[in-house]
């Protein structure tokens, strides 16, 4: 058996399903070894960040790896910026990097490159396989070490020669259902509980942080619990790897991205409980505003997810996450088309078990508002700040649960960095409709241009690199020469009808919502 | 003054012109002071892989630098493939990565990452900029590395608060006309030469292979006059940076891509002078195949670009490069519309002193005979092998010489990794005319599937991840939701008529030339 199919028979007996592929020479066993080896679903993407980006949506619905194969360094480059999303989403990823034969690097031919250094930068696990006898052997602990935990990039690095020559055999997996356990039920360090059990119950003001998969339940009901008897507020991460939401679901409120809101939230908290969330911190620098947003005066525990049962048991013994009221959906809106409006829109129109991935930016401001009482749902969000992730961890969501909506929320100006995901929207008919908030700015920029405190307003050449027209970008017409089927919104009348349609037919649609920027009046007031 | 205000100022006094930018808020006082300080061209990507491979080709043509502007880690990585292939063409390109404010990483926030080891596989020079008082003189030293010699990627990573911060000052510059003169005359090693004189003069099989520099003026009448006196093979290495080439200007003869051809080449070859270029060694590693090409009883010679003129002066003194007889170009083909009916067209109708950007890939196989007699022109290949860098590099060979027609050949799978460079054609009216390589497949790996000599035909798995359909890209309306007009053709008619139309009009045009794959007859006669 040869390096590539022991890989492979490997990949299967470890549980990896689907491979989110764009090969190269170097990869050609591997492709030959599909066939060879059935199991593995190959899917094709244009580009190396689209198959980074669906790995990532994939494993935070599928709650395990799938493997990407990406062609040398350039390839690996090329899936780099997802793959930085991923690391920051706390994902599995099983990452095959082909390189060229082990004899052939000396040569330093055009494609040679530092493969180990780029991907030492996303991987919490690295291994070059530089012996057949030992690929499955390397693939499996790369699985093993995917899955963690904790749950990380694991990067195989594969020379040709390796994956050509004969000699290798698959390898088995430890037990999947023990790596699971593992997984979900760390022992808990029992005194750090009992240390935030006395902070909750001190009666000062104390906020509840949760992230990681604390947005999911059986934490958020565990957490609603700790909130209920102990008056904590309780927040979530700015950006959840997945959060539920919705009706029926306890309601957790983001901490804010903009860290003017962020630090007005914490500022009056005494004791900061982190359970699967690191200690808040700006997003970025500005001139002369703090970074931590701690409070002085507060205190910070840190928890393991699971040590929330733990919590719940000691300060809210024998109770269970009460119903809470339904927040009221909005209405269809009718009128000029806005964000707010798509907000409210897609609250109404929203199905149940539909999975939301949010890549909406500034466009998007009120959509975690609109949606609270929207039937239950699952939100993916931006982990990494790399942009370019949305449309690939839709593809890698829907290939994961073919059967439930995945709606896609894009920036304009997001959208394009991996615009040909749109292709294997189509080539794998797959159930998502993606949204454009084509505002034809770089909305996000002109707030930050105004944050990061520059005197004065920004000049013309300025504001040319944060504007996306001339020309105006037309969706309809690039989703329709990518096989998706597209239509443009410029009323909310006219997108709640697209978004109704679209979520009623099978495969993919994508609705162009031609929107006005941010006014500079608004701009303004977020930036002070 | 600021860092970021100094570091334009150094740019521009170092006669860096164009800045090719994808920023974020990390860069946003950059942005800022493009407005205060005059003389640097902001030019927008949507895409940092598109700013990268501007550069690239923006370098090749100017013969200097542009600067390029890009978001952090993720941003960088996107960006690597194309200064992949910018190091490897050898070209100059001052890379300014920003970076979170230096007292912000310790908080490892989401878009914290590694940037120095990634920007370490590209950068011949990488410096870290750490304090505004030093900004201008690093910005000055990365200037000078770019341009070298040897001319390279020089990476200047630029912390947010260095940019804000008062009390930078830009710096100067060694004087521009020096430094080009050190480019274009390093001191030569005369024993070398008369090393090399003394092979050609052997009467025993002489090949001259040139690369760098030597594919162009005054190198290559060097080079002819060399092989008119030795009666020696004159061959360039298989992707030059910018190769001189058509009616007027000395005929050579591509080293061939695939080994076999390659290899036939050079087999009888007892002596290789290597002018500019590397021992010819096989692009990939094949089974049982070698990889170094040089003959066994081969004696190899390498000489500086450079000293192909004294080279020329010991083998044949007072003499000049004959004028060859002139390739007589193809007439404009009939009937449905092939590879090799595009190469007839675009020889016919090649206008003088155009730039053509070639990643045609496998449907250009016929290019470069059929246009050895069209018009003087500047040839640009993919030097490093990483594909998506024919859109971005013809976007920076346009805004170079805004005077010259740049005809930018791209196969459909490679440009589907930067299209949206289309956008910031249409955006600064680029004089480029697409023409887009349509068969819906990547016949490259077809080809190299075969070449890697896996037993039997591949199976339907295989074939599928080597397919572009379905859906077929429809690139007319791609180019045309980017605000390129389009065209299709399907036969060499049509396609001459758009291909003369689009010559003639101003700005950017696309041409979607519809050819079937290459047939698996001719796919085994290649690979066999």
């Amino acid at each position: 058996m040869n390096g590539a199919d022991a890989l492979i028979s490997t990949l299967v007996s470890g549980g990896v399903e689907v491979c989110f592929a764009n090969p190269g020479t170097s990869e050609m066993h591997f492709v030959g070894a599909l066939d060879a080896v059935p199991g593995l679903r190959g899917v094709l993407t244009l580009f190396e960040g689209v198959a980074t980006g669906a790995a990532d949506g994939y494993a935070r619905i599928a709650e395990k790896p799938a493997a990407v194969l990406l062609h040398l360094g350039p390839g690996l480059g090329n899936g780099l910026a997802n793959l930085h999303n991923a690391r920051r989403a706390g994902v599995p990823v099983v990452v095959i990097v082909g390189d060229h034969a082990t004899y052939h690097k000396k040569y330093d031919t055009p494609l040679e490159s530092d493969i180990d250094a780029v991907a030492g930068t996303v991987s919490g696990w690295l291994r070059r396989s530089d012996r057949t006898v030992e690929v499955g052997l390397d693939a499996a602990a790369a699985i093993r070490a995917a899955i963690g935990p904790p749950s990380q990039v694991a990067t195989l690095i594969l020379p040709a020669n390796v994956s050509w020559s004969d000699g290798a055999q698959p390898a088995g997996m430890p037990d999947a259902a023990q790596t699971a356990a593992q997984t979900a039920e760390p022992t808990a360090e029992p005194t750090a509980e009992a240390v935030a059990a006395t902070a909750l119950q001190s009666g000062r003001d104390a906020v509840l942080l949760i992230g990681g998969a604390a947005t999911r339940e059986p934490w958020l009901s565990a957490a609603a619990r700790i909130r209920q008897a102990t008056g904590a507020r309780l927040l979530c991460e700015t950006f959840p790897t997945r959060w539920e939401r919705g009706a029926g679901v306890p309601q957790v409120t983001r901490l804010p991205y903009l860290e003017k809101l962020a630090a007005e939230e914490l500022k009056d908290a005494k004791h900061l409980i982190l359970a699967g969330a690191r200690a808040p911190v700006s997003f970025f620098a500005y001139p002369k505003k703090p970074g931590d947003l701690v409070p002085a005066e507060c205190a910070v525990h840190q928890l393991e997810v699971s040590a929330l049962h733990a919590l719940a048991e000691l300060v809210a013994p024998d109770t269970i996450a009460e119903p809470e009221s339904v927040t009221p959906r909005p209405k269809l809106p009718p009128g000029p088309l806005n964000g707010a409006k798509i907000a409210e829109a897609i609250s109404e129109l929203l199905p149940e078990h539909a999975i939301v991935v949010d890549e909406s930016n500034t466009a998007g401001f009120t959509l975690l508002d609109a949606t609270a009482g929207a039937p239950r749902h699952d939100w993916l969000t931006l982990t990494g700040g790399a942009i370019g992730y949305g449309l690939p961890a839709a593809t890698g969501a829907a290939i994961a649960v073919p059967n439930r909506r995945v709606l896609c929320l894009e920036a304009d100006g997001s959208a394009m960095y991996t615009i040909s995901a749109l292709w294997t929207h189509a080539r794998e008919n797959l159930n998502i409709t993606t949204v454009i908030y084509n505002n034809r700015s770089y909305d996000i920029l002109r707030l930050e241009l105004l944050r990061v405190g520059r005197s004065g307003p920004p000049g013309p050449k300025a504001q040319e690199l944060l504007q996306l027209k001339p020309p105006e970008l037309d969706f309809v017409a690039i989703a329709t020469g990518m096989g998706v089927p597209a239509r443009r919104a410029i009323t909310a009348e006219e997108f709640s009808e697209c978004l109704s349609a679209a979520l009623r037919e099978p495969g993919p649609h994508l609705i162009d919502a031609v929107i006005e920027p941010t006014s500079p009046e608004t701009l303004a007031f977020l930036a002070s």
